[in-house]
């Protein structure tokens, strides 16, 4: 057995990092918001990939945009061992979601050779595309088209709000190439390790410094369409209205009613886009679209939510005597994580007498769908009361040079 | 007594320029949007003064833009005959609101030149700036300004959503002077008539082509911020959310049962502007912002109304554990139109043998305020369904005829 690697995260620089990439954002700080293939989400992308030569990682993307920076390993004949995260953020987000897992890999290679490690396995940062759903209102789209689970059809069938197709988007951010290439052989990783903050409240709550993800909750996406009757503000009396807006209410209303009455603790439901028209003052609302985001580990309590919601939908619509259509944007299945991956991972805390516990990912992450490529895991760290998806978002230097110093352990271990 | 003017109205005509200002628009047809100040409503402004200058009538405009058109009477001793009403449209509207006094005044006046008429009094057409409130939230900002209803601090604290002042943006368009000097003063018009459709179904319901108003609501506008708490719409379980979409909803929906109870079968209440941040779908909203339409003839109902929301806000605040602060943005009182300008015009359709019946006014006019500067009523003619600020919005070319007929007879029996 060689002598234990002495592994020196260094924090200032990865903090440094973090903070100037939160600094390419189209909102004033310290609230973050880079969308994909934005004009930012593109600076944003030059930077990492600047890191990533500067840490002498090889570059190379595929057709959707998927960033792949690769340390060479000793011995072609292995497997490479994968790990990144992403770096979009919805509108007024914070600094860590995402980042701390790519910006944390660059720091761990380059701690890894500050110690003179050299890996016999290929390693492999990968900075998935558009993890968040804010433009096409579908998450995790890297990952998902490298686990194949988006047919040609769905991704032609994508759209943002103003009309554009992934197509016209990434070409004009000069990404080209067949999209049906995206996607990876099963087992093209012979493990892949994501690095997140835990966006939940439970590792602060137990002070432990270290989280193992066993399972990631499985998301759907219903879409609401809800078309009634608009007119004059003044001049329709109340009796006699088929008001879209509250319509939506009381159908946002029923989403939290059915996560309540699931049956699971885990079920969430969360109505996060709710837009009206025509949204003047002097003017019933004549229709509502509404995206609901749903999610549990247990699939079938997640069924039962979207059966209420759904029945709900048409008490409403029959009672105000509106349109309501309802329709299942996507319904990924939950991932298991590899369970020897996750003892690795244990081991490796325990070797570095750190804390862990292992747990559930309630948010979901790239690694929900990595998990149908290979072998799995993600290493959660704190966040300041469990914030998300806000400005004020936080993970300390030191909670971030604990997961930094796991992750890179886990990958020598796993390269070595 | 003269023998009896023959007054002959060109529907086709009128018809003709109607179409054409209805594409003046920033939005595809047949829906029309004409924003104050936009480069459509200035396009609109020209069609419209252009018309005006064909028919011989003397423009000028005052420092907030309400534009003036004289039809210059025989004896200057004599106070003038005020008529109009506005071209704004707000989003996705039709092509009659406003429009068809204001084009309907140019072709009575054409008609009236045709028939050989010689007005005494001067008539004068007013084009209100902005009777609708989609640019500053406020309603009738031109006849507000003429009755003297604004402060100049009220005025200097306008601002669009893109924070721009209504200096800013009337100086962009060419409009300058004091806007102290737009208040008229009190009986600066011998009568004001306004020529407007019903936007409500009751002329039609009857089968009668002209209605008189006799009363018209007092609008008020009731803002709302909520405050809640954001996250993750996977990460943070149901029991410890604190929506602020889930409380507006709930206060939406208090709106509606509030109006209904309110005791007034004319009270109306609409939640006509709900917008919430971030509007991710995997974000729990922390923020809405609704504006609140309340109206009534009767102020004590609709000041019920209003405590029964705040009530109600203050319990959903409770309930939620989010902020809602509320405040009233405006409230203006009902309008009493003159009893023997309404005898007057009744007594025109009685001899022209046009049915009428006189009626209140659900919806807000510029007339509103014209009502407290001299004697003022309104001639109603029917609308499709009662539709109105919708593109489907519509009267028939007859209807409108006949419209126009009453107000050219009124207006020469009060000119003549």
């Amino acid at each position: 057995m060689t002598a234990p690697l002495s592994i020196e995260i260094n924090e200032q620089a990865l903090q440094a990092e973090i903070d100037h990439l939160a600094s390419i954002s189209e909102c004033p700080g310290p609230a973050v918001t880079r969308i994909l293939f934005s004009e930012v989400d593109q600076q944003g992308r030059d930077y990492v990939k600047g890191l990533c030569a500067a840490a002498g990682l090889e570059l190379r993307h595929d057709p959707v945009g998927n960033i792949f920076g690769r340390w060479q390993g000793s011995d072609d004949s292995l497997k490479p061992i994968g790990s990144g995260s992403h770096i979009d953020a919805i509108p007024n987000a914070g600094r860590y979601d995402g980042v701390v897992g790519v910006l944390g890999f660059i720091e761990a290679v380059r701690a890894l050779q500050r110690a003179g490690f050299q890996p016999r396995r290929t390693m492999e940062l990968i900075i998935f595309t558009a993890e968040e759903p804010t433009r096409f209102g579908l998450g995790c789209l890297g990952s998902r088209m490298l686990a194949g689970s988006l047919s040609s059809a769905q991704v032609g069938a994508l759209r943002d709000k103003e009309g554009k197709s992934l197509d016209e988007l990434r070409l004009g951010a000069g990404i080209d190439g067949d999209l049906g290439t995206v996607r990876l052989l099963p087992g093209a990783y012979e493990a892949f390790v994501e690095l997140h903050i835990e966006q939940g409240p439970l590792l602060e709550m137990e002070d432990l410094p270290i989280g193992i993800v066993e399972k990631i909750a499985g998301p759907s996406t219903l879409h609401a369409v809800i078309t009634g009757t608009g007119g004059h503000a003044g001049a329709v009396l109340m009796p006699v209205r088929h008001d879209a807006l509250l319509a939506a209410a009381e159908l946002a209303l029923a989403v939290e009613k059915a996560a309540l009455e699931s049956g699971s603790p885990d079920t969430v439901a969360t109505t996060g886009v709710f837009t009206i028209e025509p949204g003047a003052v002097n003017s019933i609302p004549c229709s509502a679209t509404l995206e609901i985001d749903l999610r549990d580990t247990n699939l079938a309590a997640r069924g039962r939510t979207q059966e209420h919601i759904e029945m709900a939908a048409g008490q409403i619509a029959h009672k105000r005597g509106v349109q309501i259509k309802t329709s299942l944007f996507n319904a990924d299945p939950p991932a298991i994580a590899d369970a020897k991956l996750v003892e690795t991972v244990e081991q490796v805390c325990q070797d570095l007498a750190i804390p862990s516990k292992r747990m559930i990912s309630r948010a979901y992450h790239d690694s929900l769908f990595m998990a149908q490529v290979c072998p799995t895991t993600m290493i959660f760290i704190p966040c300041l009361r469990g914030y998300s998806h806000r400005p004020d978002e936080y993970s300390s230097p030191e909670q971030i040079k604990t997961g930094v110093k796991v992750l890179a352990s886990v990958l020598a271990k796993l390269a070595g």
